[in-house]
């Protein structure tokens, strides 16, 4: 059996054109929307990722600000830019970029975001009310796992889903808006005995871990929908993910490929968060 | 074989006893902690449960005002008190109970509770706090299954734990409280297919689902621990959980009662969360 590579690349596209017309739209009214990145990190796949997010933003027709506070910034020096740009309002959507600081938390330090400026779904308030069926901003990359299983018609009501990964960016949200979906959840960490087991049950699983290539044909169950979160620099610049794509495919009925799966996806709904925060 | 029965009366008095003598401290010192109850419901057994908190408060030295807005208030009445509690210096813990008017919801009503007098963690923002590895304040139910397993020497770490139920104000806290233990967590519900072989899997079985003895012998493991967080009322006034004990008892190592398990500790970590706010 060879399985469907479950692109994100055509969902991503539909996103940003729609954004295009948006965007086009509220600049046309007198509104730029505008996302504001901080940075407080010389790490160089940050830096990448960030330059890649504002020419993404340049091209749909967001403003992108970067803000950089150098690699040794203090945590009050972080919040006060937080603090400062969400008081903006010619800025429409903030994020706080990571790696952070030591001593620094990405969770303690988002709570200083307007959640209605929370674009990448990082405030404690914005997990809480997704958790509680309240209108929020996921972040980006949960949604992403959602929108790219829908847009390849893969139902999740009354699916058995296994997310590996607890973080309160990835794991957690993506298994509250399964929840949200009527899927059964199974939320799995480095902590978890017999971990293939538990994930050979499951219908799909979404591997958010951070090792590359951890997850192999032996954690799947015949024909189950394997998701990829995973962004692991390679030592030629690259990305692989979390899941090995060489022996996932002999076992699932679909996989989404590292790069061009959950990634493309996840940029395209920051900047539609962005566009929707400035049509408010 | 015949199951441990995981009694929280134990727990409950020691926890009144540790509480009663923090808020003698609090009097003497000038402080009287003070918890409001806001109700708007004519509901029976809310207003029994009202009644027997108000006086468990009384016996451990906590002030308790009982604010009845009635079954017909409209959602910005009961805003305004929640905001108008919130901001009196001499109350330290807010709580609405349930159930609310036709379109009220929980979550968004509580909004408006002040994280610090949440007491019994209503607010999003303290849900999203938790998850996030915030300080905040569960949900007493929520926390109570915690403390009723820890009480019973039943360690967590690397554990397959499913819950049944996922609402804001249990089943998913609960789920949160469990993978800050290291626990391995399923969140099973109403659309969930197959229950019974998936709670199967689990070592520890948490019912939050409101479905009188719903849970029978054959949804557990030989040798789970099963936690009964259902309070359904009988038509004698009596309480029967979501676990039939009869049969549970004969495949399971431990049962919690109703009543007498889950029950009396969350009321007293109620009072202990009023008591900690006042010292604050």
């Amino acid at each position: 059996m060879s399985a469907r590579v479950l692109s994100g690349k055509e969902l991503a596209a539909t996103i940003r054109s729609q954004i295009t017309e948006q965007a086009a739209v509220l600049r046309a009214a007198g509104t730029t929307p505008r996302l504001a990145v901080v940075t407080a990190t010389d790490d160089a796949s940050s830096a990448w990722y960030v330059s890649s997010l504002a020419r993404a933003a340049g091209n749909v027709g967001i403003s992108c600000d970067v803000v950089d506070l150098g690699a040794d910034a203090d945590i009050d020096t972080i919040r006060t830019e937080l603090g400062k740009l969400s008081a903006q309002e010619t800025v429409h959507g903030v994020i706080l970029q990571t790696p952070l600081p030591p001593g620094a938390t990405l969770a303690d330090l988002a709570t200083g975001i307007d959640p209605t400026k929370d674009v990448d779904g990082a405030n404690p308030l914005s997990l809480g009310r997704l958790a509680s069926g309240l209108p929020a901003y996921a972040p980006a990359t949960a949604e992403a796992v959602l929108a790219l299983l829908d847009h390849h018609g893969i139902d999740l009501a009354g699916q058995h889903v296994a997310v590996v990964g607890r973080s309160a960016v990835v794991g957690k949200p993506v298994a509250h808006l399964l929840l949200n979906r009527n899927a059964t959840v199974t939320i799995c960490h480095s902590r978890t005995r017999h971990l293939a087991a538990i994930t050979r049950a499951a219908d799909v699983l979404v591997a958010a871990i951070g090792k590359p290539k951890m997850i192999t044909a032996e954690y799947l169950r015949p024909g189950a929908i394997a998701v990829d979160v995973g962004t692991n620099p390679t030592e030629d610049g690259g990305l692989v993910g979390d899941i090995d794509p060489d022996t996932a495919r002999t076992q699932a009925a679909g996989v989404t490929p590292v790069p061009g799966g959950v990634g493309p996806v996840t940029t395209a709904l920051l900047l539609a968060h962005t566009v929707q925060a400035a049509a408010h």
